[in-house]
């Protein structure tokens, strides 16, 4: 169920129009995917958050491929179907193996047991970690 | 506020001491952070969870940094004091630069946003996701 | 996937035909979402969590819309997708506009990402947000 | 434990100062609290996120004090006390009172319940709901 | 960092009393922790939340002790440090012993990794889940 | 939406089949669910989650219908379609009545309520829960 229905390139205005440009071009692709065709509802977030990825998901310090594992990861723990979808089709594009998802898979749902038993033990940060 | 005071060294049973003696020497180091500590008063318990870190963070189709990154991602976004220290200095250990860890950050960030607006807006995931 | 089908008007108990004529009353509306039918299962949780519903949601120091608004962005960083369809329905009905609506997603998006900065750098609570 | 100290305006590079002095500007006041001056580390986050926060929180379709509200139930609800410290006392100077939280926290207590008994009994969205 | 100071016995008014007076009796204790105590600035909230536990904790299908163990597993989930705190020691004060609360612990954590295979792999549910 | 299809016992390698074996001797029954048949695309994952869940599931100092019983408290609060799905008809399976999942459902609500409550408050910790 969605709250808007996504706007298609044709029916969108020239500013959309130019947003959904950049973002093809940004990608090399000839297609928006819905997240920011139901955006589109809304231009000034459009472009916001376009700008927003744009400026972090690109390369840096760190490898995109390594910045899509990242997204997946918190798309899983925040169970954003969505998002684990677009993001895990994202990060094939990069190169993820199905090897390396078993992996990330077993990393987030390790890691989402240990944060558990962590805040429930109460854990006293140590020394060494506080040192910085 | 810890459920039990962490177990050290001195006052630990064999069993307990040989899981700490492999921790150390699995990590190369001198000493056995708050968290095993914690488990201890459950050996059962430290066994099992320190069984499955060392199968899932070693070297394998992700890189042990990679690893630590993810998990890191996954603790802020659970929001698990503990973890996010213990890890953060795991990965700084591994060779996390400042630079690397800023561009994380961003990541965690950007994706908690996104994921809300995927889920608020409910986007329909695309047809092209589907088909696998 | 439900765990229990709705309880409709014709076949509901006396006891819980009350509450659902409660509920149209108050909201003065001739129908029952499916919400409080299928809490209808366990008479006395329908009737509590009504009671609460009723208490809270009503006119106060804060307007129905707003409270209304509040409700929906919890919603939506829960996940919950039932409750964001029924509130942001209830949202409407009491004069959310798209604009506002576009500015509620936003605020909520971002708020899930400073969450996450804040806790991921650890910020410390400056002194006058302590000072009360 | 933070994982970087706030950077002071004394010490600050003039990029990051000339930030400080646009959120002062924007804020009508003569101080900049920690979440700036952590993220101060990366000025390129910095900047983003303050740019990000003056384009959503500003004047709109939705008062600043309602966003301020909704940003303050983000917070709890995502269990981050910075933000609910810093959102908080920002809600106060834009006018809260005592009994616009104490409504705003009966608000938020309440839909996290109704959210887990709408997702625990997998409550069938209404038909209404969905025609859009 | 508390938005409120508790409000003791002598400092709280007649309404107020009345309801600390109820939690002892029923509790069958001579004092009332701080959670009631900070509610207590707002005494439709704190009346209305204590009817809720009364109706909710006591004797029913479950017994009180099992109530306490779910209690303490979702604190441990949402990281909620006063209630893990306030209902491990409920918990206690019913019963529960340190290997039940270690295998407490244990379950939580492993459901809370399960959990995250289950979105991240989107497990299809099996019909015979669906069949109600 | 699934990242894989679910691997069929006729499909599966020996090394698959024999964990396949191990869960249907283990639980009495003559199928596995999606959940195992999915994890066998990485048959290493596959074997060390299931050798946790016969470890943490089993008989101890909770019996395994009330670790059931938490278990479907922490899917809920994460909403988890999948686990609550077949965690929910686990716990039928070892005797839990509608009344008693009425009440699990009412606790699971209550207690999410009142941890934003403790949160969104900052009730400092009593005394008497911090000394051990």
């Amino acid at each position: 169920m969605s709250l808007h229905d996504p706007i298609e390139y044709e029916q969108a205005s020239p500013e959309v129009r130019a947003i959904y440009d950049d973002i093809m071009a940004t990608r090399k692709t000839d297609w928006v995917n819905n997240f920011w065709k139901v955006l589109a509802h809304h231009p000034e977030n459009l472009q916001r958050i376009w700008n927003n990825i744009k400026q972090v998901m690109g390369h840096g310090a760190l490898d995109p491929l390594t910045k899509e594992l990242i997204y997946v990861a918190v798309s899983i723990t925040n169970n954003c179907g969505y998002c684990i979808a677009s993001h895990g089709a994202g990060a094939r594009a990069k190169g993820m193996t199905e090897a390396q998802l078993a992996e990330l898979l077993a990393v987030v749902g390790l890691a989402n047991e240990t944060n558990r038993l962590a805040i429930g033990y109460g854990v006293p940060v140590d020394e060494v970690f506080q040192s910085r």
